[in-house]
């Protein structure tokens, strides 16, 4: 009798013991699982000094305080929103502040006309004297243009001095700079009313260009423009600039253009007077690009001029791209006849699209055959495995701009950002910004917050930002020595700040101090 | 004097020639490159037979001229817009058409009380003796009951019986019942008014439930609302049906609760009126789901009565999942105490989320590791390299639900699914419709044709669908020996699909004749 209570007792014990096994088992097999996929991550193998780790501590404090109210829905999550809609929401979260003071490293993929602020354009260029003003009554579009006689008016444009316009509109000075600042801006209407559909929304993208360059490209201008862009990027803190710059001609009162290589020489004031006034150790490299809409003779002529110019200026230029609005324009293999002969290092826009089977999308198959120093956007790339693997291999970076994509219409929430699988399997990326001055964003912390908290994941910390800066200065076009030269600064500065960041805390909150 | 023209002809021969070798040996490269990534697809293998080919050039055409427009951006990609203001354009194109006619094989991930149309319900259900409806006049929600007498009304409820309202309507019965269907069905304007805000996104979508629930749950409704549900899914040309099945309780008029046994007897009845009248070789198996919220104790003892049905039941219980909004909801891994003793086949919702790192995200691991025979959704898979590989690896499909995953605000433009990186790199998946009633579709249709347009390639052709379907019956629930009856049946249906679309091809067009 006992023995049948005994036996039972035995087989209770052991059905506990065994599920306790189980148990443990699962718990293991799943940490080993979760541990395999965490060290597969972008940044999984920057390890923190314990100042870093104070900082991070907090850094993750602050995002995940503000996840718990996007996740439980109690609070709109700015990047699943247009950023038109959600800059002023971001600039007030405690994670973009501490983004926004970081020590960046590079902004390796940004274009030429879209470096400086519009609000400096406005309130500097159009207080020139000469500053001719186009308005259209029925697109409300502008153009300007430095004249020393009035142009001649047509169809599209009836000109009139900016001084004129300004001094007789009715609500003042200030309305009116706003009112030029607000329609040049790639404002959030356009980017509403043409959702998803890219070709009408590069219509009005492309609009944005045609009212600044007129002021931009003016001789007195250009290197002033050039050096307060680099100016407001590097107030943003970064230290390396790669400019996409299509060497337009810039123009003199009497309309007289200069040629490319006094292009250059414009950049290279803007670029020392910079350099002397904020930053000796900054670095500027230019990536001459061409329209994809120009016929082949002019392509083979330009590009030939590019190598020359590159050759004459070694230390700036760095290489070549082909730009405009991929989807409309012709495809890097059609291009092969003029590539093929160039020994200029490519850094091609591919696979900015999200059709999928079509040219565009079919570019980053061109762009890695052709050995590009990196790629564009790639924003098609995780329909390539393939590709994927091929630059993955051979480390080829991809510049991922997720608020130019959201923008352009790709994608309307960030946390769909293909560079979210990216991060996961720590493919070679570095964030750039594209066109920031466009959306009225200014340097990298915006694409970098949104990288953070949304494409990233509610675990990505410190080391993830850490290493997409450390990238951002692997994968530049500076020479090995210029490079390493950047790479010390940036440490230097990157000490500075973490050592601020963690002092302050210490000082604020002492139960930081006693677990340092 | 001649040597040297000579040898300049002979230098510049040799460079043409080396040139002409380079372009042949880059055009080689690439085609193996592309080749690599075209043979990795989903539906690659699959081989056409001439009748297939016939049809396919022709779905091809369509195909290529649809997306042509779409392409250029001259007309609006239905796909990128939510489908609630999209379906009408979707039901005029080709492809659509032609995806409508096409047998399907098996639908593996729809919900019971989204299976039958809300028309059907509104113009049966309502129109039986007893049904009272209940009207809020701020909240605009409706509630039904079947009641022998009126219900009490309270603060939220005041109940009058549905003849009497349909009596007193001004504008008719007609627009009564329009009223009606359009108060039930999750409709755009709830879904724009809380977009990417998931938490509220279900909120609404749950009071689409709780408005059809009191229709559908009545005892004389119940079977018939099955069977007219396998009707329309019938009509839309799919052959088995797996059915998350949460076996609540029916009622009679007297409001006295029915038992899961008797609900399964009702499914029963349902079902073989279905297969008597319309399909008498189509298959229907149950998953018993439970709503993620319930208390600890009720999962655990629902979990021993499903698998004491199954038992019962072994051809129509196929397995359990958890339902609800996930995001909002316990994870898997807490369920760990109640689900671990189970020895259920599992067919869990994991990952139906765009958080990345949250407890949701992380319940595609459990998922895999308590062995899942499919995955639901999986919508976060591609940020998990790790599972990804350990689903390829075992062949765990993932039940892709893209309207579904739209409407609920995990993306907009279908464009940016990612399945489209599964079928690139051949993932098993197989295609559902989750709640297609609740969005006034039927069927598969509409969710192959985003698949095929949007989330796949514009090279993807009918090796895609063709595969699709085989993919449905391969990873349905049923025994090896159903599964080859299913099998024979669906080969037998796409043969004549096949030679019909072919034979009227070659009526209209003697260019294709010819070419065959």
């Amino acid at each position: 009798m006992y023995l049948k209570y005994l036996l039972v007792l035995v087989y209770y014990v052991a059905l506990i013991a065994s599920d306790h096994e189980v148990a443990e088992t699962y718990k293991q097999r799943r940490d080993v699982l979760l541990g395999r996929e965490r060290g597969m991550r972008l940044g999984s193998d920057v390890i923190l000094d314990p100042y870093e780790e104070i900082v991070n501590k907090q850094l993750m404090k602050n995002k995940k305080e503000e996840m718990a109210g996007y996740v439980s829905g109690a609070e709109t999550f700015p990047p699943g929103h247009s950023f038109t809609e959600v800059k002023e929401d971001i600039e007030k979260s405690k994670v973009y502040k501490f983004i926004r003071k970081m020590p960046k490293g590079g902004l390796l993929h940004l274009h030429d006309f879209a470096l400086t602020s519009v609000e400096w354009l406005v309130l500097y260029a159009t207080y020139l004297p000469h500053c001719y003003l186009c308005q259209h009554q029925d697109h409300h579009y502008h153009r300007f243009v430095f004249s020393a006689s009035k142009p001649i008016n047509n169809k599209e444009c009836v000109w009139s001095l900016v001084a004129d316009e300004r001094r007789n509109f009715t609500d003042g000075t200030k309305a009116f700079d706003d009112m030029l600042i607000k329609s040049i801006l790639f404002g959030n209407s356009k980017i509403v009313s043409s959702r998803g559909n890219t070709s009408q929304i590069w219509q009005y993208f492309e609009e944005y260009f045609f009212s600044v360059t007129g002021l931009l490209l003016y001789n007195p201008v250009f290197p002033l423009y050039v050096y307060e862009g680099l100016k407001e990027l590097w107030q943003d803190n970064i230290q390396h600039f790669e400019i996409r710059a299509s060497l337009q001609q810039t123009y003199s009162l009497s309309g007289r253009h200069s040629s490319p290589r006094t292009v250059l020489q414009q950049y290279l004031q803007g670029i020392r007077r910079f350099q002397e006034l904020h930053c000796h150790l900054c670095r500027v490299q230019l990536i001459i690009c061409l329209h994809r809409s120009l016929p082949a003779a002019v392509i083979k002529r330009k590009l030939y001029e590019a190598a020359h110019l590159q050759r004459m200026y070694p230390g700036l230029v760095a290489g070549f791209d082909l730009v405009g609005h991929e989807d409309g324009g012709r495809s890097l293999l059609s291009f092969m006849p003029e590539l093929k002969g160039s020994r200029l290092p490519f850094f091609f826009h591919a696979g900015e699209t999200n059709w999928q089977g079509t040219a565009t999308d079919e570019n980053l198959i061109d762009a890695v055959l052709l050995k590009a120093k990196r790629i564009g956007h790639g924003y098609a790339i995780l329909k390539h495995p393939a590709i994927l693997e091929e630059a993955q291999m051979n480390q080829i970076p991809i510049e991922v701009c997720p608020i130019s994509n959201q923008i352009l219409g790709l994608l309307d929430d960030l946390r769909n950002h293909p560079a979210s699988s990216l991060i996961a399997s720590n493919f070679p990326i570095v964030v750039s910004s594209d066109d920031p001055a466009t959306w009225n964003s200014t340097g990298l912390s915006h694409d970098l917050y949104v990288i953070f908290m949304a494409v990233a994941g509610v675990h990505d910390d410190l080391r993830l930002l850490k290493k997409l800066a450390q990238n951002s200065i692997r994968f530049s076009s500076l020479s090995i020595f210029e490079k390493e030269k950047l790479q010390d600064d940036w440490i230097s500065k990157w000490r500075i700040f973490i050592e601020n960041e963690a002092k302050s805390l210490c000082i604020n909150n002492t139960q930081l101090e006693m677990d340092f």
